[in-house]
């Protein structure tokens, strides 16, 4: 049985545990910025870093060319999206691996403690820019199979790879090269399962496996009032200014308390059904915890809850992030913005298609804008992707259950997240095959923002956890 | 008479053309920004080098030291201020003059057709940063000082300089250096007038006198619902988010007419009267040529002229800026503002005070914030400074609209600005006396825009203009 490879497989991950590190100083020291075309060589050579290490382990790779994006208002080259193959046993079972090689933007005067690309180890936290996104979790694959190898075990299964250097930018140029390419030449054919390591436990001390995420339609609410911006001082009082219209359509959209004020929004999201409700009372989430670590004076839906996961989950909201083209500078800037882009979003959930949320939205600008009766220039757009959900019953995740059981002594938290990873449902359509969402990391990583750590912990359980690949060894059933 | 001296002056000016042209070269090629610490040697640099000039002509000069100013969270030194002294003849009235000599940034890439920071001279125009705003007017003054030296000529009146190099970035230092230092010290005792060359013609092809400024109040209205910025995936429908709120309290200022929403704002403004009324309706000024050189769909007020120069001078108007804290780049950023800071300001009119104003904004923006009822924290603060008006019928004046008649062969209109310039009152305060805003440039020249210029024609006689000291020279009743 598979579970007696465990002490062996512990043993082995124990003795390696500084190893695991100093690969990881080295990947974190490759500042692989994806948004900042001065960075993209440093995305390309993360790229050929990481190429090595999979052949390393044996595997076949290849270097897809994606073609340019335009990033500045420059053609600039995208970084290859690294592919790999690892057993071809028609016996085994098939996983397909995908993870990101790109990291967030970090300036060490943007309030981190220490050298966001250099590996920094405190108090039991890896700190640095990548370590938890999405570095750390691609290098546990790594391990993982050198792991197998160490205790003289053959590899459970095939693996396949995606790795792409583009996630955190939109990842241009893959969904093209999934479904255009790979998918044709019949990479995800003998594919039985999909494995995402890119999110975070819910909280910090119990493990979760992720089955649903909400989708996001992005609206662009356009406002024009004149052709160039205009100086208040001269203009004020003689124009309509864009300002006042664009704020007023901002103000139509979502009330103080979150509800979204589009008629029919709400329509067509999926019935809370019995069943579902009570999963929500025994998942493990502190409000007072929760509402500490982010410093907020009072959490929405009184703070319960089951309230509170439920609308990160599955029912959808409106934020509004910003304006473009506007003052947004320190300082008393006095500028009239001549062209003004609101900018909102809503996260998507199960049965809300973005078609229909589009229309809905669009309809309702378009009425409050008539009703406004501006002479000035409106305009929406709009991009959307919709909201994932798999089966938490379905053995794939069984089997990284039983493991997480296993490792952690716990049985993890089904959890859904509610934020959006556009290629899950790329690689799901791709590959029609069960997806997981299987997270390393802890839920105050601080992923995106400053100061990014990895626990020594999670980074060392998470290359053991990885161990279910055994479990799903001969379930030919799985499929 | 003082008119007789005319031609020769005209004369020498023709043929000093040239070096003018080139003396406004050498000012323009210094990148005086004074709103980025990284330039702020080259504002040193053109102090000195204006300090240089003042000698040339004459003049005793100071370097006055204003201190510090924090700038990007660093103690950076002020430029110092210019103080300059030419002539004390006790039978000669005495003019004090102020200028700036920094400029607001410019880059190649913003949309400039030629390089910023090189005088370009292309169809009667000079193209330049800080042609017109405010290096041309300053270095009028040396011409004009000239070319009375030139044709033999004693100097008509005693001057007094104030130049410094901080305008554009809120005039640090100004205030307390006049108030504080140079009021006690007497260098206002014996100023008859004060003249200020930092403003443009109402239009493109008639001169004007400007006798009156609206002044402005800032406001910087501040919403916290977090300590930091969060994710709209992972937050969004948890928090009672900042953006909500301030859009809401922003929608309530302001509607789309431009008419202020705030009780009791147009009580204390100044009655119209008939005779004000009529000032209207003779002024050059064409609604449909303004609207197309903006490229506004449509003018406030039906685009009626004497409405539309009401409200630019005599009505406050109420702009709203933008929000700091929020997303403002392109793309499709799904941040949720940990704290947003709201900006907006209104222009103020004569008989408002900004104490007063402040109070009725304060008010109405904490009745609002109460009534909204949300949990997050709201804070507002604000700017001020007053508006300012001088009587255009004052000798002083009709010497400026005597010369302008001799130069440009008609009458200037006597026109207001709707922007402010608050060292305008800081130096009426400081002398007591009459100030006048004597423009050189034209309404076209995109000061503080890309392609500023400062046509040839506005250049050349507005030298001249400054002979309009010749007919304040025996004007004892001038005071
Ligand atoms: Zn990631
Ligand atoms: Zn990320
Ligand atoms: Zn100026
Ligand atoms: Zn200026």
């Amino acid at each position: 049985m598979a579970e007696k490879l465990l002490p062996q497989i512990f043993k082995f991950v124990d003795q390696n545990a500084e190893s695991y590190k100093n690969l990881l100083k080295e990947a974190v020291a490759i500042p692989s910025v994806s948004s900042d075309a001065k960075y993209r060589d440093e995305c390309i050579r993360m790229v050929h870093w990481t190429e090595q290490k999979l052949k390393d382990v044996g595997a076949s790779t290849q270097l897809r060319d994606v073609g340019f994006q335009t990033l500045d208002g420059k053609e600039v080259k995208l970084p290859p999206v690294l592919v790999g193959v690892l057993g071809k046993d028609p016996k085994k079972n098939t996983i397909c691996i995908y993870g990101h090689l790109d990291v967030q933007p970090a300036l060490k005067s943007d309030g981190w403690n220490t050298e966001p690309f250099e590996l920094v180890e405190k108090d039991g936290k890896l700190f640095g820019r990548g370590s938890t996104d999405d570095k750390g979790p691609v290098l546990g694959w790594f391990h993982a199979i050198n792991a197998y190898k160490g205790v003289g075990e053959e590899l459970p299964v095939n693996l396949k790879f995606v790795f792409e250097c583009m996630e955190e930018s939109g990842s241009e140029g893959l969904d093209d090269l999934l479904m255009k390419e790979l998918k044709p030449e019949g990479f995800f054919e003998d594919v039985d399962f999909v494995c995402i390591s890119d999110n975070y436990w819910l909280g910090t001390t119990k493990p979760c496996i992720t089955y649903g995420l909400r989708g996001i339609s992005y609206y662009f609410l356009e406002v024009e009032c004149a052709k160039m911006d205009l100086h208040s001082g001269v203009y004020g009082g003689t124009v309509h200014e864009a300002m006042t219209d664009l704020i007023y359509l901002m103000s139509q959209l979502v009330d103080k308390n979150g509800k979204i004020l589009i008629p029919g929004i709400y329509n067509s999201v999926a019935p809370l059904t019995e069943n579902e409700k009570n999963l929500y009372t025994t998942i493990d989430f502190d409000p007072e915890a929760y509402r500490n670590s982010i410093g907020a004076y009072k959490l929405a839906h009184e703070g319960v809850k089951e309230q509170l996961l439920m609308h990160r989950w599955r029912y959808p909201s409106l934020s509004l992030h910003g304006i473009e083209g506007a003052a947004f500078q320190p300082g008393a800037k006095t500028v009239v913005p001549g062209k003004v882009i609101g900018k909102f979003s809503i996260r998507l959930v199960p049965n809300q298609e973005p078609e229909e949320i589009e229309q809905l939205v669009f309809d309702y600008v378009n009425k409050k804008w008539a009703e406004h009766g501006s002479p000035n220039k409106m305009n929406i757009t709009a991009q959307s992707g919709r909201a994932w959900t798999e089966n938490p019953d379905h053995p794939h995740y069984q089997a990284a259950a039983r493991a997480t059981k296993l490792i952690y002594q716990t049985d993890p938290d089904m959890s859904r997240e509610g934020g959006s990873i556009p290629v899950t449902i790329t690689l799901q359509e791709a590959s029609g095959r069960n997806v997981l969402l299987l997270p390393m990391g802890a839920g105050d990583d601080m992923a995106h923002s400053q100061n990014e750590k990895l626990n020594v912990r999670n980074y060392i359980e998470g290359v053991r956890l990885l161990f279910y690949l055994s479990l799903t060894r001969c379930c030919s059933w799985i499929r």
